[in-house]
């Protein structure tokens, strides 16, 4: 517990020297100032986060954790429990959304065991197990505090080695059959907001179907009564494994001052955990998209970040966080390649307003 | 004439049985039906205008085309007529935004002269002069007929050699001090909307020197009346070189299967009027972005695109086309590279709905 309230508790601000420093050159380049938009304002964030005006993101992962839910056997999900070490599996094989596009954009894919109700064998899966799934959150809480922890540690023991392998910027996702169910449960709690406000249709539910999952929620909160004012308390009670485990890597990566990219809503309440625990975290995160499913927009605009993209994505995976990382590259790019207005002997605007 | 007429008249609708095949393997790969939002969309487009159910997009190229403005003596723009001349040779030797981000998504940059106001001479340039600028389309037509035919011909013929090449996915752009104006002048007349719902602020003016750009597009509107129900009178009195140049493009990248990525405010007013000649063309069109300027947002609606970004870019170039060709080409490499349902062995939905 101490050591992970201690790394909670190192996380500094971003270098306003360096950003000062990135936005005068974004001023000097051939465009008209702030017309690259949201690009902009990526390259000024992440040189603050880095602590270089001009920061690359040449070395790229996706860190996707896995977990089941008890809450499953509640009938929550349109897929069963069973599809999560299935797909584990076909992550493991590279036939995945999160595989294809993460060789397209250039992001290895780091696949972690922390808590799928499965026996999982594979060269290429990281085997961090914390238990077969958490506990049925509708009869009591989701893990032991001991569980939370341990999950939580096995994401920043990820991250860091994956900054001692060089990591410049990582992305987050999940898989686990039941989650946008736990997430629901963290975002109301912290939030403070009717369930029903945060509840979706996650890999597709029907309407009377949702209307069950949001009284399950409502009887898991009842039950748990989890402690608005302590994130931990909320994910140890409502949250599940994966959540957890990518807690521990924002905690880390913003305590190695590594930009993280955060994907949909499962990635989203594990942000909003982070937050919650230290909102110096925030200023570490990009949101990758803006996702279909209800709750996550209420978490970005609690988390004061806006998506960078909406493709009305509701898969998770880390999908959205890795086409996003395209376009933080990309931004990167811009940022150390153009021209400036001197370099290219082009006329500045005619007068200054 | 009769040869522009012809190629617009000749354009065939979407393969259905293309499109059919491509959405049902979207149903088998593995993740929930309809997860991948927009992506799952582009591909089953994409499979339409190519009439191959697997579709890929390796060769992919940007045609910006740059003309100046005589309506720029008005003094609607922040910057002065000379920067279009300077930015061209800035695209030539790499240094534009546009280079920055073409290679970083692997897009080749076809920078082309179809009106600068100056002599530029380059090995890199497609020199296709019509005219040195259009004239001041506040005291008159911009273009003859014979001007505006030849531009758009201009297009058309780079695009016939690009398809000579192998090219699988094109975006346009533009270059040309001054474009906004022409651009807001189409649409208010296309859409026949108020010049003011459709006039921004173009590369950085004041409020007080967009009041006057407003009152400039007026008087240019009034004194040629353009026809609204005749594209070609709109282009010709109150467009561009570029844009006409841009129009040549868009057809005949629907005459040839090959879809078009369309990027602002500029392309966009091109797109609006080659959809308003031949409706067909609009199944052939992807909006790469929302641009920030006012009336780029009236034209997607027109022309029924959701755009795929909203960065709040406003640069043009072909910019915000550009980085959403790396979406589209990400798009299909789930399409083709992702396993299915059966040869992943995971389960599917517990029941039908």
């Amino acid at each position: 517990m101490k050591e992970v309230l201690e790394r909670i508790a190192r996380i500094k601000p971003l270098d306003t020297e360096a950003m000062e420093r990135a936005r005068t050159r974004q001023g000097q380049l051939t465009k008209p100032a702030g017309s690259l938009g949201l690009l902009e304002d990526i390259a000024v964030q992440i040189a603050g986060i880095t602590q270089r005006p001009l920061p690359s993101v040449e070395r790229k992962a996706v860190i996707v954790m896995a977990g089941d839910h008890g809450v499953t056997s509640e009938g929550v999900s349109a897929y069963p429990a069973a599809v999560t070490p299935q797909m584990v599996y076909n992550f493991l094989q590279g036939g995945a959304a999160i595989n294809a596009l993460a060789r397209y954009v250039g992001v290895r894919v780091i696949v972690v065991d922390v808590g799928v109700a499965a026996d999982i064998q594979h060269p290429g899966l990281l085997s961090r197990k914390v238990a077969f799934g958490t506990a049925n959150m509708a009869m009591g809480p989701a893990m032991t505090h001991a569980q939370m922890l341990e999950a939580i540690q096995v994401g920043m023991y990820i991250l860091d080695a994956q900054v001692d392998e060089g990591i410049d910027l990582v992305a987050i996702g999940d898989m686990g059959i039941g989650n946008t169910t736990a997430s629901s449960a963290i975002t109301a709690a912290l939030l403070q907001t009717p369930v029903a406000l945060v509840t979706g249709y996650g890999t597709g539910i029907s309407d009377e179907q949702r209307a069950h999952k949001i009284r399950v929620i409502e009887r898991a909160l009842e039950r748990n009564a989890p402690d608005p004012h302590d994130p931990l308390d909320v994910l140890m009670k409502v949250g599940g494994l994966e959540i957890a485990g990518l807690v521990g890597v924002i905690v880390a990566g913003a305590s190695h001052r590594i930009p993280i990219v955060i994907d949909g809503f499962i990635s989203g309440a594990a942000a909003l955990i982070a937050v919650t625990l230290n909102p110096t975290i925030g200023a570490y995160l990009l949101a990758g998209h803006a996702s279909v499913e209800r709750g996550h927009s209420l978490i970005l605009d609690r988390l004061g970040l806006s998506p960078l993209l909406d493709l009305r994505l509701r898969l998770g995976e880390g999908t959205g966080a890795v086409l996003a990382m395209g376009l933080i590259d990309a931004a990167l790019h811009t940022h150390a390649e153009m021209a400036t207005f001197e370099e290219a002997g082009v006329s500045e605007r005619k007068e200054d307003e």
